[in-house]
């Protein structure tokens, strides 16, 4: 039994830099034909140069590989028009964080008043630049997501023609708000399909589960698994993949997030072959619909599983991944 | 500003055994009068010989303080009458864990069935022994408490003069609950007086703060502030310190319990003040409450409380406590 799949793009990604972005540039570059990586840098990058410097330093940690990065600007609610305009070649979204909700993200958003946003939203609209946001407000840790929702809606009411995508949703909110605004889409990671609380808090503590947002209910995580394995229009996988050295994970205050990047088409592949779901809405969920969303035609690459287990490394350099010395079905056969 | 607390009393503690029990115990036999201590050893207490013989480790290990060790067995459906009438008079209770619920608790309880239990349960009805419980089902972590309730109900129903003491509570259902049954008593730590999982996952993820019960939502915590503070007569102050090496929380699978007895006093005496609360209330919540539930008589010993800053240590042996390295409000003077 094999998985021919086309194009693999993975829609919210982190790369990080220096030497953690040559350790896991090239487990992603090698498996799948594009990203949208994520500006979290310290200092986020914001600049035309900054991102053409990033890109580059990305081409450089992935060698030979045919892969697209589609870079991404840390949103600021002071891009001008023209800053926007100067900007658009370069970039595939820009990525709006709420200030201090998650990993260097102290310089994001702190009020959504449609007015201060008018000039930039607006432009981003008239651009066809996508709005990306990590969508979760500054309250109960597992109320913040669906709190965030009125404020998904107020900006799709408001901007009708800026594609907004809901990053990494993990609850059924999430999923309900999609139905009612033809410009809100999302991102689906790996592993809010597979784990819920219980997996990060309900047995011993797993801190390489601990992410933000952190996984809810297994309602949430039904509603989530309904949309994907159907490959709903507007659902996209976005692995959310984000490396932290071990030791920032086994300790007091540990970071937040899932490293699945090497793991997550064949574990996805495991995934819908368990739920009877075909290959066909595999496919379209890691990259038809986010080639129709986008509108982007990601380099071409044929990555074939076959059903032959094999156990995931403990480490990837310093990171330790989802999965770590556990056996999972799918293997990477070729890539072509 | 000084506060004299009268015969404090820790009603649910955990002290280990071996190496741990020697680092720990004084720190309770310390500040404490008496504690009643959990029986969840590796194997279990279940014999009037291990309790007697627990008994003895604990009181070496406390040295020359003034200090009663008020003993319990692991619940076993198997217990019969007459070997409850045996053990009755070195026991103080018996604790109850559902099976595989929380650390060393394989050998628990899997059913709730009232005839299976009706002989030990009406055996220690009779013989005035209180029967302690982690009462948390197997459910989604967020609900386990609030989904026991029921069982805490049908076995106050059933057993109507046998005294039930909910653990460590953690929600607003389990406090409800005390005012619908007469037979319902409760503990709440130190920790849940405090945290919700705000703090254990709202942030960075916090393994120190990790623990069974999991903390919960701030409406629960509220509900719990507001019986310990007025010192509903009915709850108790019982610590749940359950202290793990530093390697077990620091880990990819980190062990729940948040080790609190050396600053329990301490910092109760700064949230009380900073509630308003009145120190009477404090004294019944650490003593006077389960004086009158459990019929004890605990050593004199009175605990002076001052208001001067102290810095908790880093580690206790190999523990690290709640506090480690912060600023606490008030410090013990002496002790009497």
């Amino acid at each position: 039994m094999h998985i021919e799949l086309d194009s693999p793009l993975d829609m919210h990604l982190h790369l990080r830099d220096g030497e953690m972005l040559a350790t896991v540039a090239p487990l992603t570059s090698h498996s799948f034909s594009g990203a949208i990586i994520m500006p979290n840098l310290v200092p986020p990058v914001t600049t035309r140069e900054e991102v053409l410097a990033y890109k580059e330093r990305i081409r450089t940690a992935i060698g030979e590989d045919r892969f697209e990065p589609y870079m991404t600007l840390f949103f600021k609610p002071t891009y001008t028009r023209e800053f926007l305009e100067s900007v658009a070649d370069e970039i595939t979204a820009i990525k709006l964080y709420p200030a201090g909700i998650t990993t260097n993200s102290e310089g994001g958003v702190s009020g959504f008043d449609i007015e201060e946003l008018r000039e930039t939203l607006g432009a981003m609209s008239d651009l066809g630049i996508p709005l990306c946001i990590h969508g979760e407000t500054g309250g109960f840790v597992m109320d913040r997501e669906a709190q965030f929702v009125p404020i998904y809606e107020k900006l799709a009411t408001a901007f009708p023609d800026l594609k907004i995508i809901m990053e990494h949703i993990t609850t059924k909110e999430s999923v309900d708000a999609l139905g009612r605004f033809e410009n809100l889409y999302a991102t689906i990671t790996l592993h809010h399909l597979i784990i819920t609380l219980d997996d990060v808090a309900g047995g011993m503590l797993r801190p390489h589960l601990f992410c933000k947002p952190i996984a809810k209910r297994p309602e949430d995580r039904e509603a989530l698994l309904r949309v994907a394995l159907k490959a709903h229009p507007k659902v996209m996988f976005g692995s959310d993949s984000a490396p932290h050295p071990k030791e920032s994970k086994e300790c007091p205050g540990c970071a937040a997030g899932v490293f699945t990047a090497p793991i997550a088409l064949q574990v996805l592949a495991e995934l819908f072959e368990k739920h009877g779901a075909p290959v066909e809405n595999l496919q379209k969920f890691v990259s038809g619909n986010a080639v129709n969303i986008y509108s982007v035609t990601p380099p071409a690459k044929k990555v074939v599983l076959v059903k032959k287990e094999c156990t995931v490394p403990e480490r990837y350099g310093s990171v330790v991944p989802m999965y770590a010395g556990e056996k999972i079905a799918y293997s990477i056969d070729k890539v072509e």
